[in-house]
């Protein structure tokens, strides 16, 4: 049995045949499909899980488990560490997405998870606002300017017509050289003070990595009052990025709430104060509709339902261009009652021979 | 920044170049080394949990991480479906070992964890048979001749001398074959029923894949006073493979006391009637050393220290024999703050232009 690596140098030869505006489009379409045909009889999410890295204060090892029953379990493990990019010049989310058989457990593919994570992450927020902002919003603004804030700025580019966007992060550098890196969308993408981003945008997305304890990042009072905020930054306990009074005149939508409410914006609300879920909005388009005109909060914090979706846009994309790797990595050949079978000369059932279990299914490796 | 992948073809290579017995000798060595340095100051232990899989009756999907702290972080994900050998040909444990790097989250290594967890599996009952069964022990008998059979004989036969092996199982076939399977070490192995294996065996490993309910496995009754069981088989809850009367007379030793209570032996005992853990054992050998006349039982349900410690052996050995093969999984190359870059031609941050970040530790992939 084999497993699919989809690595680094598949993505970039993806991405080159498909193109990255395709590639956006499918994740978008993957994910608001995930979203609406989502039922709990037959997908069972997990809440995320993990380790605190040396870097006490913020970073962070989890899993993402999510089973489509009797299919595929998708697990995805992620490292956030906001030192990465200053300290070792590696992203600040860095990931692997895995793909399990629900009746071997055989590990299935390997997907890099780190523009996996950036294309659901943007996705999402273009599926929130799709259904919770003004559909004629045109300014989109943008507070905090890494890795994620390309994708939130591409995805939304797909389904707004986008005339200005207004950039901010407190890192100078991060903030002068983002035009750059979204140069490729063709938009009028401007650095900003904050009391821009906050006065014009009718969508503004924040994502940052704003310490534990150090949020709001922004300020209320002079927010539109048609505001759509994409609320992507928080992922740990104390961390948020907005503040409470935006959040209680808001109808927030978390992504997944037993999450959220431990490490999402919800944090700040009380239960009852929390709105529908995205999966709820996006099953029940209308319901919801006239909160377009008013103000309104995702709160992604990033679920595995969206990884197990990209993931398998990836892996298909990848087997229909031809791109990854099959390697033999698990010892599965042989005889199914020897882990020894086939490591050792003259180990084995030979051919002939009685063989315990039904060998029609073995594959043997010479 | 590249992973290193142990697949397969690298571990046979491995087994040919190091040797199946010095290999089993350094996994022993390792187990027991990681027992011995044990300390929960260093080292955050995390109970398994998991996903059932379709065959709902017994099959898992496991996760099983343990991070020693500012260096690495291991997760083995498991899957046990005693369904497997017949169905597909594939073993009941498919597993890798994945190794993640404490400071960036970064994926170093994957390593097939099918032959690691029978390594590690034998391993640890050697190590416990060492510091619990009589030295003397001359007799080993087996209840369930399936793969991890195997690797409990073979590291058996790396701390005892053995004399003769008496063999069970309730399939037939896989009794008759498992001499042959055995045969590299040269064993007087014998199959007979199970009342020859009670009433003879100085040690006794069962290692069954007995449903839930459908315990125990043995009787009590003929058992040799000074009879030392590993009981590998236990790993859900209400699966348990010895008889209560056995557990109560004995000292009962879990390998990780939390997991055990759930889904091990100890399921059956309160929480007083259990033994010092086997880290406790070895930690403090002179403490429990009259037991080994007396009837010791090892609860075995298989804990992330011991995948820990076998998939450092084989990462080690196979950087030093030149195996395994580097691949750039993640997207990492490039501007850390650019999910595109090096993916779309012309993005990312040309030579000499203010790049974010510090560079040094900056890879560019032509």
């Amino acid at each position: 049995m084999k497993t699919l690596l989809v690595t680094q140098a598949d993505l970039r030869k993806l991405v080159h045949e498909v193109g990255i505006d395709a590639l956006m489009d499918q994740v978008i379409e993957a994910v608001e499909g995930a979203f609406r045909a989502f039922d709990t009889s037959r997908t069972e999410l997990r809440q995320r899980d993990g380790f605190t890295l040396r870097n006490a204060r913020t970073g962070v090892l989890e899993w993402m488990p999510v089973m489509r029953q009797g299919e595929t379990i998708t697990i995805k493990v992620v490292g956030y560490n906001p030192l990465n990019p200053r300290r070792y010049g590696v992203p600040t989310i860095i990931a692997t997405n895995s793909v399990y058989d629900c009746e071997t457990g055989h590990l299935m593919a390997v997907v890099d998870g780190v523009l996996a994570t950036a294309l659901r992450t943007g996705a999402a927020s273009a599926i929130a606002s799709r259904h919770l902002a003004d559909p004629d919003s045109r300014v989109v603004g943008l507070v905090g300017c890494g890795a994620q804030a390309v994708t939130q700025l591409h995805a939304l580019s797909r389904v707004f017509s986008i005339q200005r966007v207004l950039a901010f992060d407190v890192d100078p550098v991060a903030q002068r050289s983002f035009p750059k890196r979204v140069g490729f969308l063709g938009l009028d993408v401007r650095a900003v003070p904050l009391e821009t981003v906050e006065a014009e945008a009718d969508i503004l997305c924040t994502v940052t990595s704003v310490g534990v304890g150090e949020g709001p990042v922004l300020e209320d009072g002079r927010l539109r009052p048609w505001l759509h905020v994409n609320a992507v930054g928080s992922d740990l306990p104390g961390k948020v990025e907005l503040p409470r009074s935006l959040l209680e005149r808001s109808l927030v939508c978390p992504d997944f709430l037993p999450q959220a409410l431990v490490e999402g914006e919800c944090q700040q609300l009380r239960p009852e104060q929390v709105g529908p879920s995205i999966i709820e909005v996006v099953q029940n388009p209308e319901r919801h509709r006239d909160w377009r005109k008013r103000s309104t909060v995702f709160d992604s914090t990033g679920f595995s339902l969206e990884d197990e979706a990209v993931t398998r846009v990836l892996t298909e994309l990848a087997r229909r261009h031809g791109l990854g790797m099959d390697v033999e990595l698990e010892c599965l050949a042989g005889d199914a009652m020897d882990p020894y079978d086939l490591l050792l000369p003259g180990q084995g059932v030979q051919a002939g021979e009685e063989a315990p279990g039904d060998s029609r299914h073995k594959v043997r490796v010479a």
